[in-house]
């Protein structure tokens, strides 16, 4: 490089570490919240959050960082910076330019609220009171709107700019299409297989210890290659989250009596996560590109482990003596195979975090239809659970028995994340994806998962996925990692080949 | 008030508590460090905590919040503002004036510093390794002088500056003063004491489980009026520690084999430090008034309770059963009386952290005696350890048997906490005033403390110190809660009354 441009770079990269810092800092104190906070300490967590989010924002807005980053932009263009430092600036600037358009006030507000919100929908859903929610969704609806209204490209479209936090590469209709796509064929799988004749799921229901699951868990992680207290945590909050990055990485997951096993799978789901974060690049720590490139890249990582891997006989083939040695009463009666059916059933349910892989899509559908007219106004929020209602009756033909169950059910409009759903679908369309290609890299990849052997998976991820971080945008990198664009194909054709053999006929 | 001045009033309130936030924040992350953090985390959360610190720093010196301030001097002046809101403006001006004239990247080496240094010396007090910990010392100092230049009235003596970053209404001289005159008394009764036939203390050396010893701590806790989960934790950290305020307050313990039922006074002490914390005034929280007045004022609230109260013959008298209940086999030769004695021995020792009550305030004077010199430069980082141990063996008569039991013992040089140890003593000091006082306006409280029945004391020390905040300066709040000056006065009548009855003789 240039000696000037260096001095630039070195600018920059002080400026964007103090910025990142902040937002590990909140990240951490959110965390706290979820997980170590006294019941109490939420208003003060509020302010200490908005702080901040106000600072953050007023440091992202800052007019030196801008001069400098247009400055690198121009010597990028000249070919003096290598690839990962123009990727730096690359995206160092579109998050500046989204949050210059942004008053920092608004930004503060979003966070207070979604620190007060997300608090009183805990409590409304416990109660199963939705009056009790509503103002507090309505006000965050109105926050977000604004929010999207600085940023939209067409004012006709205030979804887009809200999904693009989640999904900075996707528009409202590319998500909307591949939703479509994928519903057109997977609404008649989902009929065929629900009205075959279903597994025992009994051991499901069971109640499991929670030391057990406990162990269960931190074996899981470790196998999966994490090095205990040294770079993770395993902890226990209302709602399992991963959050953390590189060489801090968190993880929680929840030991409640109606779950079952649910626990083992959700630590397989988190830890996925937590692997993408883990291997991000630490030589770039707190630079921009040391960040997972989208919530639907991300999703795909948990959605590999928990179901690609974790779901799979052969996984099971190689846990089940671990699970059996660590319930051997609750299971005495199961063997790898029943507990793969079991696993696997599809089933209609109310609750999208309760349903099985092939099911869970109808949910991402239902909230994805309804979140664009809470934006844009057309849906009220107080015809929310009636709207809710109607729509999960058109899509499982029965309805829910209260908000609990319906619209009250997930945290993320509490918190302001509206456009967050859709990455859901994404992930697993592309958990499939990768899978195929992991397996055509390795083709006895299954015999070493049923050997325990998780390292192949992680190896082919780290390589394919993780260690880019943000280098490339979310529609390269999928296709240089699996060769073609993102598409409901390979999910498909991955249902059709796990329910075949979960309920033994063909589909 | 006159609605321009409400106006201005409402500003400094707006702009102090995201001020005050960002302090709790970096509180919130160092207690993560310390009590949550995975290994590896180190350096990332050393950036967190130095752009935190930059951050504090930038808006503690922003021009708008000191003409805001200036202005509300005036308000003040002319009687516009009540007796808090006056307060609040005198506070804040001495903290925006001493933090104007520390270069902002002073500050944030300062805090990057203090997390590596504290985890350097971590590893060396384990190894015993002086020469390890001897470079993050001598930056630290580096830095901690160059601080005291910008803050010193007089350069001669840049030890005052530093020693009021916790006690700042008090000099170097004053503490030098207080520590002599105590010195001068205490001394002789040391040496009266020492020489005397020692109470059995092989029960203090058994080894208690964790788990009784947690429910015990969490038991004093509930004892002592906290609420639980909802406005406090208890947790486990290498050194014990209290931080968080008001509604959220955060004590820890240790359990380690070594130190026998010493988590059961160590909580008692961190829940004393709590208690004034969780008891400042809510209706200001967020602004100056409601933090503590200084550290030596906290330090009294824990001795308060760990010593006055704790190891009463009062308190015994009523824990003893619990005690016992919880330890039945080590306990079983016990009474509240030998315990009593066992508790309260004197000896010489050389960890700080160990000392009983009586011996605690030589190690005071060995850190007092040498931290200035090391401020001021005549006395060189690798010479430490000698002078040191020339220093204790001239106080104690003995020499430390390595570094570990001697100058690397204590974490706070590590941190940049100069001047920080004269207020244990002060804290010893006012502890015993306070309960004098205490006494005197409930003659009963032995009894109720013999039945376990703490809310006297709660309710008085709410009363005269709690509920005040930073209302007072230090020395009128020790003149209105005790009526008289800060001396060593209460202190020595404390130490012959609790001595010559441990003792069973005439001191």
């Amino acid at each position: 490089m240039e000696p000037d441009v260096t001095r630039t770079y070195q600018k920059f990269e002080t400026l964007w570490k103090v910025i990142s810092a902040l937002g590990r800092a909140a990240g951490k104190i959110q965390w706290d919240q979820q997980v170590m906070m006294p019941k109490q300490g939420g208003d003060m967590c509020a302010e200490e959050l908005a702080a901040l989010e106000e600072i953050h924002h007023e440091r992202m807005v800052d007019n030196e960082l801008w001069r400098i980053l247009c400055d690198l932009r121009h010597a990028a263009s000249e070919g003096f910076l290598d690839s990962m430092q123009s990727a730096n600036v690359r995206l160092a600037l579109r998050d500046a330019d989204r949050a210059r358009v942004i008053p920092v006030s608004l930004a503060s507000d979003i966070a207070r609220q979604a620190c007060i919100g997300e608090q009183v929908w805990e409590e409304a859903k416990g109660r199963n009171d939705f009056a009790m929610f509503a103002p507090h969704l309505a006000k965050m609806i109105k926050l977000k709107r604004a929010y999207a209204r600085y940023l939209a490209a067409d004012l006709k479209d205030l979804y887009t700019p809200l999904l693009q936090d989640y999904e900075p590469d996707f528009t409202a209709a590319e998500v909307t299409k591949l939703l479509s796509d994928l519903r057109e064929q997977l609404t008649p799988l989902v009929e065929r297989v629900i009205s075959m004749p279903q597994p025992d799921c009994s051991v499901l229901k069971k109640v499991y210890n929670a030391d057990g699951l406990h162990r269960l868990s931190q074996r899981v992680i470790s196998l999966m290659g994490f090095a205990g207290g040294e770079d993770s945590r395993l902890d226990v909050s209302a709602h399992p989250f991963c959050t953390g990055t590189l060489k801090d990485v968190r993880m929680t997951t929840r030991f409640v009596p109606e779950d079952g096993l649910e626990a083992f799978y959700s630590t397989l789901h988190e830890a996925g996560h937590g692997l993408y974060e883990r291997n991000l690049p630490y030589d770039q720590a707190g630079m921009p590109v040391a960040s997972a490139v989208s919530l639907g890249v991300h999703e795909s990582q948990s959605r590999f482990w928990e179901v690609l891997v974790g779901k799979s006989r052969s996984f099971l083939r190689y846990i089940f003596p671990e699970l059996q040695n660590t319930f051997p009463d609750m299971l005495a009666n199961e063997n790898s195979d029943s507990l793969y059916r079991a696993f696997n059933a599809a089933q209609l349910t109310p609750i999208r975090v309760n349903a099985d892989p092939l099911t869970y899509n109808l949910h991402i559908i239902v909230r994805v239809d309804l979140e664009p007219l809470l934006i844009s106004g057309d849906l009220e929020v107080l015809a929310l659970p009636e709207a809710w209602n109607r729509r999960f009756k058109e899509l499982f033909g029965f309805t829910p028995s209260d908000d609990a169950h319906g619209s009250l059910q997930d945290t993320h409009w509490s918190g302001g994340s509206f456009g967050y759903f859709g990455t859901y679908t994404l992930g697993n369309e592309l958990s499939c994806q990768l899978y195929e290609a992991c397996h055509a890299a390795y083709p006895d990849l299954e015999n070493h998962i049923a050997a325990g052997d998780l390292m192949p998976a992680r190896h082919w991820l780290r390589e394919h996925i993780h260690r880019h971080g943000s280098l490339y945008d979310a529609k390269t990198l999928i296709k240089k990692a699996t060769g073609k664009p993102l598409g409901c194909e390979a999910l498909m054709r991955f249902f059709k080949k796990r329910y075949e053999d979960v309920y033994q006929t063909s589909l």
